[in-house]
Parts: structure tokens; C-alpha cells; sequence
């Protein structure tokens, strides 16, 4: 009996949300048409692709280093601000303060200081226009929270053509703008999503990257979230940003340099084609083929520089 | 600007998957017919239903304490075999051998140690037969991957009508028995999800209870799986299970006593039914009505006897 292999299969086959699974993926080339339609011609033959350094953030926590990928694409002004405020050392000394395990983690300035009052508000980059023109990498139809989902520069996305909308939508470690009620109200606070996809959140909230290194230690956050009849979280206890750089202001020696999966590139779109058939031995009974966008992995793996 | 005030709204409303957060539960009463249907006669009025100590066991790791729920009446054998397994101490010091970010961690004794060979494998429980008799608290109908979920015992099901079946579904926490290619060919290795739910793994593997306290301490088990281009994880720091315990083996002053939400109750169905609205001002325009089982949280609380 060897379980540890015989289940591994699967995992190397099947894995898995996010990012951090490299070893997750399938060495076997693909051997059949692609199902995704729309891909882009650009790239269509480079696996990975190199993340530019000038859009990568160093998130540097007491118990190890986020890094995260931003969507200036998607969500100019958001990225713009964020850009500057972290430039600026607004995000230095931060704490989680609202961290509740399987939906957010949540983290800003302290409520009402100045540095908190300063910042500009933002209006809402919730989704955007799309035309004929437009293309993506296809990942399910009749998605229950969409028309349509995929990727796009290796972001998942939602998108309803009876619209003529996409968005990015809220998978696990996204990195997201917090608000107050109203659509153009957030401004600093920002909020990474640590479980299941609260995709009901989609197009009324600015997501504007994600995490492509180091999910584990946005998982191993002080939750501040209690349950009745536990003991409260003391907001001493919790986690502190030590530092938020620009990948570029980071000495030489310490950044981090990445490659993600091309997900315009054929073999991307022919590996989610392999992924839905479940042909491994292990499924011995088939299971509905239909795949959640966010229980699809994007792999990043590590540059040498 | 009261970014934290704001956004606390719609985590008070409307989070979490999983457990850990019975402070973001709302307080107001359901001022809406609830669309379940279904539901139980049966302690339709109970908010919370006490776990059965007998069916609680306390997996003590070394940075915390969880509880996992047991459900004999879903997968019997599997409960069974559990049960005793761990009351043998088989799971003293397993280590948990292949933990992946955003998906699962693995835990089991050496391979092909004596006391892996000498479990006896069991035959799969996936799924069971429903008829009309049989009752659930309906969350969603047309699920992508169910023709309807929702909610029996405090556990999330899939459900096809067309086909007069019902299982246990993949959401985070659940725990499972690990196997083979053959569908009959689990033992003793089992694995708790930890990220988006991997429901391509409904009705081929036998789930057979969910964490319910301590969600957080699953999410900070080392992960084994490194990316390409890092460091392999040494087996000496994979993390080991100090203790794999029955409540009811427990000393009396080091047990945990826990109540779970009724998804039995009308309350429960009338909050589902709030949940689908999302009524609070903070949506300025409304998610589409569709509620994803594995994001809708069922609360724990603590009871002090």
C-alpha cells in the first residue's frame, strides 16, 4: 500500500490553487486540442513568463516574505496609489488588524491617524469594457458567479459577454482595496483574500494584483477573528507589516525575481484542456467536467539572477 | 474615512467560510421567508446544536489545539476505523508528510512501516442513496459541480436529484482518507483541505468529518511542497501530530466542548436566504443571487461546562 505515492499522483497531476506548488505541476506534454478559445497570438509558445520587476511588491512580514504581482492593466489608479504609498513608507508598521481565517486578511494604517486621513480616495476599478477584440484564456462557461471565466496575464478573471464585461475575481490571494459603502471610498486599507473565493465581492471591490510568492505566511497571519467564548486578540498580538518595498528599492542581493505560467500560451490553455478530462488512473470514476477558476493553478517558480 | 468601520460591515454580515468566526455573525433576525427548502422538522428551533462528545477528536499539533467532527452517519466504516486507529495511538507522531498551499495537508504513518501495512482498507463511502423521505437545508440549486448543495448535520453536501445521490462535499476543513488508484483502497493516511475547494475530488474519496476548532493551526502545518527554484523541504521539518486523540480520552479539565450552528433549524434556512440577498448598503449593486456552499460559513462556539 503506498498511499503517499499513490496520492501524490493526483496532487501532481491535480493540484492546486495558487502558486507556491511548482513541484504540483505535470512534466507530460500536452495531447490534445486545446478547449480555450480566445488566446492571445503574443507569447503563445513561452511557458513562463518573467514577471516585471517594476510590478513586483516585497511584503516583508516577521515570519517571511509575500510577493505580489500588480495588475497596473486592470487597475491603473489603484496600482498608482498603492505604488506611492508604498514608496512613501505608508505601509511600514501596518497591522493585520482584522484577519479571520478562510476569508481575509486585512491590514492599514491606524483608523483616524493622519497618515490614515491623508490618502486620497479612489474611484472604483471594479471591472472593465470589453469589445469583440478582446481576448482571454477560457477556463469554464456557465461559471455559477460568471458567464465566462479565465485568465488573462495570469490573473483569473470573470466575464459576461451579454455585458461586454471582465473582471478580476476575488480567488484566493488576491490583493484587493478595502472601502467604506460607497463604490469610490477606498484608498490605503487593502484586504488578501485567504480562503475560499468570496467571489459575491466581484465588480464592487478593486482588485488590483495578487500573490505569487510566499501564500503560506499570509496564511500563518494572527487571525484577530474569535469565536463566542473564546478570548479576544489583544491588537498587540497582531501581525505587523515590517516592511512594504517596491521589488526595484529592494537591495540587490535580497529581491526575489519570478516567473509565472504564461497562461496565453497554448500550452497553458492545452494543459487546462488535459486537467478537465481527468485522464490519470486515479479518477476511477470520472468527475463533472467543469473547472473553478480559482482551484486552477497559475505556477510561479524561482529566478536565479 | 472609517475604512476599518466600513469594511467590518460586510465581514459582519457576510463572511467566512469555515468556522473561526462566530464574531462575524450577524444579529439580526431573518425578516424574509427562506428560500430552503427541506428543512428538517427536527429541532427547527435550536440555534446551535451541541457536538456530540463522542464524535469530537482533539488533534493536537505543536502550535495549537483542533477539533475535527466526525460523521459516522455519512461514512460509517471510515468513522469506525478512524476511531479506533486513533484511539490505538496510531497517529502519535505521524508527520504530515505533503502539505500544498491552497490545497491540502497529508498526514499518515511511514510508509510501508509495519504499522502502515497492518490497517485494513476500506471500501469506499462517497456518496449515498436519497430518497423522497430524505431532507437537506438547500443552498443553491445548479451548482457547478452538483445539481444542488447545501447543508445536513452542520456538513456541506452535493446532491443529485436525477440520480437519487448525496455526498459529502470537498470544502476547507473536511478531512479524508487518502488512497490508492482503486476506489477501495483507503486505510489509515488522510488529508484536511486547505484552500478553494477541490470538489473534482466529490464522490471518489471518502470524507468522513470536518475541522470545526482550529482552523487557523491546519493553516499554519509547514508545507512540504517547495516551487522550482527553492530549497526542498528537509523531512525532519515536516510537522508532526503530538497527539491524535477521542474528546471523550481527553482529560476531563483539557477537553473542548463545542456547539456548531443548527443548518437543521429555520433560523439557519431564513440566514441563508438573507445571505443570497445581501441586503446591507455596503453592496451598491447586488452579487448575482447565487451562494457557493464552501463560502458560507456554519459557526463554532465555545461552551464552557
Amino acid at each position: 500500500m503506498k498511499f503517499r505515492n499513490k496520492f501524490s499522483t493526483i496532487i501532481l497531476v491535480f493540484s492546486v490553487s495558487l502558486n507556491a506548488v511548482a513541484n504540483a505541476e505535470q512534466s507530460t506534454q500536452a495531447q490534445s486540442p486545446a478547449k480555450a478559445t480566445n488566446t492571445n497570438s503574443n507569447n503563445s509558445t513561452a511557458e513562463w513568463r518573467t514577471v516585471d520587476i517594476e510590478k513586483m511588491v516585497l511584503l516583508t512580514l516577521p515570519h517571511g516574505k509575500v510577493v505580489i504581482e500588480l495588475a497596473p492593466q486592470f487597475s491603473p489608479k489603484h496600482v498608482s496609489q498603492f505604488i506611492n504609498l508604498t514608496k512613501s513608507g505608508h505601509y511600514n508598521g501596518n497591522k493585520f488588524y482584522r484577519v479571520i481565517d478562510g476569508f481575509v486578511a486585512q491590514a492599514g494604517p491606524e483608523d483616524g491617524s493622519s497618515a490614515d486621513r491623508e490618502v486620497p480616495l479612489l474611484a472604483l476599478e471594479g471591472e472593465w469594457s470589453t469589445d469583440k477584440n478582446w481576448s482571454f484564456t477560457l477556463v469554464q462557461n456557465n461559471d455559477l458567479f460568471a458567464e465566462q471565466t479565465g485568465f488573462k496575464d495570469g490573473f483569473a478573471i470573470g466575464h459576461n459577454p451579454s455585458e461586454n464585461k471582465a473582471w478580476l475575481t476575488h480567488c484566493p490571494g488576491i490583493i484587493a482595496m478595502a472601502r467604506g459603502n460607497e463604490a469610490d471610498s477606498g484608498s490605503s486599507h487593502f484586504y488578501i483574500t485567504n480562503g475560499q473565493a468570496p467571489r459575491y465581492l466581484d465588480r464592487i471591490m478593486s482588485i488590483f494584483g495578487r500573490v505569487i510568492y510566499g501564500m503560506k505566511h499570509v496564511q500563518a497571519i494572527t487571525r484577530t477573528a474569535t469565536i463566542e467564548g473564546e478570548t479576544e486578540i489583544p491588537s498587540s498580538a497582531h501581525t505587523a507589516i515590517i516592511s512594504m518595498k517596491m521589488m526595484t528599492d529592494v537591495a540587490v542581493e535580497e529581491q526575489i525575481h519570478l516567473a509565472v505560467k504564461n497562461t496565453e500560451s497554448e500550452l497553458f490553455a492545452n494543459k487546462l484542456a488535459e486537467r478537465i478530462k481527468r485522464d490519470n488512473a486515479f479518477f476511477f470514476k470520472k468527475p463533472p467536467q467543469v473547472l473553478d477558476v480559482c482551484q486552477t493553478p497559475v505556477l510561479t517558480k524561482l529566478i536565479q539572477k
